[in-house]
């Protein structure tokens, strides 16, 4: 049997605060599928600690480029759930987004084009009883799903026109001899991420790199793990165009005792 | 609107207290899909507590709304696998469950009209070996695809006359004064989720109730995080209907040392 | 434009070291879905320990029953990411693989017949941009989601004519009494997996064995957990057909103190 699937149903990307521990994320799922049931449906993770903003902002934009144009981010890390903060449908870059409008998109923002976006408002996008903690299920869910089915954004709510809210960002520092950066979050392998990009270094040859850390020195600006001798700290740039620190065979947030916000500092001479 | 793929396969939601680490999640989809190659299958959770009826049953009983009627939901908390114990297809509420009879749907029965079942006996319906301990993967799959897949219920075993198994469940008090309750588990964020249901609390407004906690007396019951000070202890309504201990920018399971079975109280003199 | 539902399309499997906290599974099933929106994806597990590729050939090895044939297993354990390891894709048994050649396959291929492989080397089912750390993203997705599109897999590259890289295998030892055996790993219920297979063993009953553990002779082996006082050591056959050890009610890993290695013998005299 051959029956008609809609491949251009948009995928919806799931990144929440939630856990994998309770029924939450199931239940999200649920409602979309509820309301949308050809939806594709991928995890981006939901292991953002909680009510963490700047890790959420950062996965968030640091994930985007695997996604095709279209796609529908169902993005909730929201302390301030049930209280009068708005929530938005927004168009940035290639995709979309629905989230708190709390700083979580700042990231994005920073990178790509604002298009606009829409106060969630409508209570025909919502589900019937919504209650005051769990957003997630009963406004952002409801949302997607009738975004993914072709409903115009306009007819969620008011137009955002004053800008969505952007959270301080750890911004480099740049020195007469190269830049200081710092260590924003760690990976399940251990590696620290920072908040210095490719793009910050500079654009020829990364040899002449002197890179210090903890107070050591690392070894230059290596292209893969298997470069470094095991269990010898050493810098890459990540799958995400960031500098970071990895310590192959090793795990560098234990090596270095978690340093989230340690200063990271980068030298160079003359170019 | 045009549907495509089958949008009347049923959803099939998992859970169950396997975990993530393992194959055998991944396993019981394989399973799944290999019978129904279409369908759709949300996790709800694999983190219930190893063979922890009490919370599965709970779990499972909370989150049913979020999902549309028809919807399968294969459970499987079972200490008893390989035993004699009983398995069963069971229709509750608007849904369907394939699950060990074993308690572990008490919580879906205390609330929702049974409908009847059957016992998981035939071997049409289940893979050809069968391990001793794994019916995850080897009878409860097979049943929920072959559900799925459009086959009665009567098909796979006798009908069960004597009703199902169920834990003993823990119930609210009733004082002169207004009601105790416990604390049944915690969630992701630490927050305490307790046996009181908002049916339980008086009908018109929540002001007037008094709570006391662990020597404490919270303040009323809110209707979301942000309402209390960053760090101070709040009861409120969670999204299951419960009332819950929270603390906003904290984790109260932290703080009260993980309380599981801690004794809750209402009060409130007359209305 | 309707595309038809292929309910023939095979699904692909992901194994990974990777976790679930960071965004790196969702990116890949991101890529995934972007090439081929009708995919189906399952997650076999994402908990391999870091870089451990004897955990990972088992997990592997020990799954691929409870998939249909034709299924597209996608697992990238890979500390060598980004050097010169080669990367496959290969048919074994009745399924296929993709994955760096570094011996992660070596469960599967020691139990399945071999039918070949390609090495990936065509730019052409890569994405444009290729990161130093992130292969299971940027050339292995890409190759199941090609695969999964009916792509001859001798596009990918040169045909393997050398075999395919295998790591030592933890081989069982016999004795004149019996078998020595050891603990490979431990599962989510603390369960210890051994390298003694049901097919080690004497062909019929299995009443007169004698098991030996940790300096204490444990009962026979059982057939499921329920058999055993709970809180008493036991054996029994896993639902993949290994000797494992159990404590019914308990965590065997936790009470023997994660055993990783440790020696089990098996003896029988006579038969």
């Amino acid at each position: 049997m051959k029956q008609a699937c809609p491949a251009e149903t948009p995928l919806v990307v799931l990144m929440t605060d939630f856990g994998l521990q309770d029924s939450y994320v199931g239940q999200m799922r649920g409602v979309l599928l509820g309301l949308n049931p050809q939806l594709r449906i991928i995890d981006l993770t939901h292991a953002i600690p909680p009510q963490d903003l700047l890790v959420g902002a950062i996965t968030l934009a640091d994930s985007l480029e695997a996604f095709t144009p279209g796609t529908i981010f169902l993005a909730v890390v929201d302390p301030g759930v049930g209280s009068g903060r708005r929530m938005v449908a927004a168009e940035i870059g290639d995709w979309k987004f629905v989230a708190p409008d709390n700083g979580l998109l700042t990231g994005v923002l920073r990178r790509y084009p604002f298009h606009g976006a829409f106060a969630l408002e409508n209570p025909r996008y919502r589900r019937e009883k919504i209650s005051g903690t769990f957003h997630g299920r009963d406004i952002f869910a409801p949302t997607a799903a009738h975004w993914s089915l072709g409903v115009d954004p306009a007819h969620f709510g008011s137009a955002i026109t004053n800008g969505l809210v952007e959270i301080p960002w750890p911004e480099i520092v740049t020195t007469p001899i190269g830049i200081h950066g710092k260590v924003l979050m760690s990976d399940h392998f251990g590696n620290l991420i920072t908040n210095i990009m490719v793009s910050d270094l500079p654009p020829t040859s990364q040899e002449g790199l002197r890179i210090f850390f903890a107070g050591q020195e690392l070894s230059g600006i290596g292209s893969h793990y298997a470069q470094a001798p095991a269990g010898e700290p050493m810098a890459l740039i990540s799958s995400s165009g960031r500098l970071e620190i990895a310590i192959p065979g090793g795990n560098a947030a234990r090596f270095f005792e978690h340093p989230r916000g340690a200063t990271l500092e980068v030298q160079w001479t003359r170019w």
